[in-house]
């Protein structure tokens, strides 16, 4: 069973949710309100109406403790992604950093787009391109020089447009949830078609999330002595590729059970929505709709980056809850007025 | 660091060994003693001596919490792995349940020898053979269809010498080191050569340790919509093998960090030991060296199955403890008087 289908209707005209979000600061909330960065919109009901159910104890939806799993999509779900996704900027970032090392790089792409910033060049040398990037970016160092370079990018780099680090660029109302769910005995996995060693240096620190329950895409690792010294060399060569009809499988081979509550943002998580709500029992799928082009931004079916049109089309019937961020979201960034 | 290179020497001789062996029962032990099964040895001494300097907190050797992370290899660490691996038993007992839909096993090694039940032949079928025995038995089914398959099989299925469940055959003083270690904010995971999904199902009750604290070797799976529900079918193709080289791979892959303490039996666990203890700080590598043919086995250089050698070579120089299971175990199974 997912969310009451009943409750579905009450505000599904964009003029009465707009009315709710207007009426919304005045109702009364709890001084413990969980998700206080939420205008009271079905998907905050939805959610709370969720964890509720799970959580109670002899009722019809409880969930063992042990049960009670999350999967959460990053790019886009809990962090923005626009212009281009975060881990781009790293890549460009790095392989400028590389450049004087490599000369014959001027006049060869991708990296001759990716020096000098040209991101429509660099999207026109296509995935081959994209992968040589990642490739000369991401590997040939050992596994702990690699999560220092990310250390030190993500700590420094900033967002061109909000001139902020790209770690502030998280959405309060979903820092929120990950914390409502913990509370009531949630371990909460983040299911990224991203990097998994780009996120895992510092996803503990940002949302509370630590390495082990990171899962991303990879680049295969091999067991070497260097300097007499045991070392994990990150090769220039995919491992996993864990998006779209391979989240299921990264969430299954890592950990070894189904979730009950997914949230994502685009179709790269049509097929963890689907497996995630498709269990027995009750069940929780989420999309993050970003429609907000003053505070965040706008976009969906035609975006190349975060294409959110299957997986919204599925959404009504698979009854999963859909945030619109300008309408549902008080607050977007944690620095937010 | 290591534990404490001086107090290798105190019992090196085996009559020595054997000497405290005979004194252990007399020494009195505190109530709650947290390794009731072991003797006092060099083994359990470096054991408690370890946990006691990581926990400490303001001393030199304090791991914070989230560090606190130790690997155990299954067969021979946790549990016993003769005459031949427990999984090769659930493989053989597979193929007979499917031989009726199979008549064309009759001729065709390896399922030949496999439904005789004739190991040594079995065995000359090689890596070739035993490769397609595994994917016969263990793909062609969804996730959860083969979940129920090892239930159904480890609830049931015998030892041959004990005429005992499999799960019976669990090292008693292993299983007070992982309670030890968890009680000492450890997190423990398996990282086995085995069948990650022929442990999960079992290894929470047996152990303690949850399915997501499972690491092991994989076949692939692939997302499918089965009878209009969203399923992983179990595919006949090698994802990853767990095994010497793959071991430090397959940890960082899944906890994405290096753990500080770990524990095997054989050369397969020779890399993982390395890695382990090669980090900085304070570090824990330990073998199960098999040496009681009475009560269990008796095989280390020679062994076909879980051979020790280079492993056992290297414990010296490299400081790691060598539990020795004759002389340092009270108790080997549960079930043991």
């Amino acid at each position: 069973m997912t969310w009451d289908a009943t409750r579905r209707d009450v505000l599904a005209l964009p003029l009465a949710a707009a009315a709710a979000a207007l009426i919304a600061p005045a109702i009364a909330r709890a001084a413990d309100d969980p998700l206080p960065s939420w205008n009271d919109s079905r998907s905050r009901t939805a959610i709370l109406d969720f964890v509720g159910r799970v959580t109670k104890e002899g009722g019809p939806d409880f969930v063992p403790l042990d049960d009670r799993i999350a999967v959460f999509d990053n790019d886009g779900t809990l962090w923005s992604e626009q212009p281009v996704y975060f881990q781009v900027f790293f890549a460009l970032a790095r392989v400028k950093q590389l450049y004087p090392e490599h000369p014959e790089w001027e006049n060869l792409e991708p990296f001759k787009s990716a020096i000098s910033g040209d991101l429509k060049s660099l999207a026109a040398t296509g995935e081959k391109g994209v992968l040589k990037l990642v490739m000369a970016s991401h590997a040939g160092m050992t596994t702990e020089e690699f999560a220092q370079i990310v250390v030190d990018w993500i700590t420094t780099a900033r967002h061109p447009r909000f001139n902020r680090l790209f770690t502030e660029l998280v959405y309060q109302p979903m820092l929120e949830v990950l914390n409502l769910l913990r509370a009531n005995g949630f371990k909460t996995y983040i299911v990224s078609g991203g990097g998994i060693e780009f996120m895992r240096p510092w996803t503990e620190k940002i949302y509370g999330i630590p390495p082990e329950q990171v899962i991303g895409s990879s680049i295969k690792t091999r067991f070497e002595m260097k300097d007499g010294k045991p070392v994990l060399q990150r090769l220039p060569e995919i491992d996993f590729i864990d998006d779209g009809l391979g989240k299921p499988v990264g969430i299954y081979k890592f950990i070894g059970r189904r979730p009950i509550f997914a949230a994502g943002n685009s179709d790269g998580d049509l097929q963890m929505l689907q497996w995630v709500t498709g269990g027995k029992g009750a069940r929780f799928g989420m999309i993050v709709h970003h429609t907000d082009e003053k505070r965040e931004w706008a976009y969906d079916k035609q975006s190349s980056v975060g294409k959110l049109d299957k997986a919204l089309d599925a959404a009504t019937g698979a009854r999963w809850a859909v945030a619109d961020m300008k309408w549902d979201w008080r607050k977007i960034y944690p620095f937010s007025s």
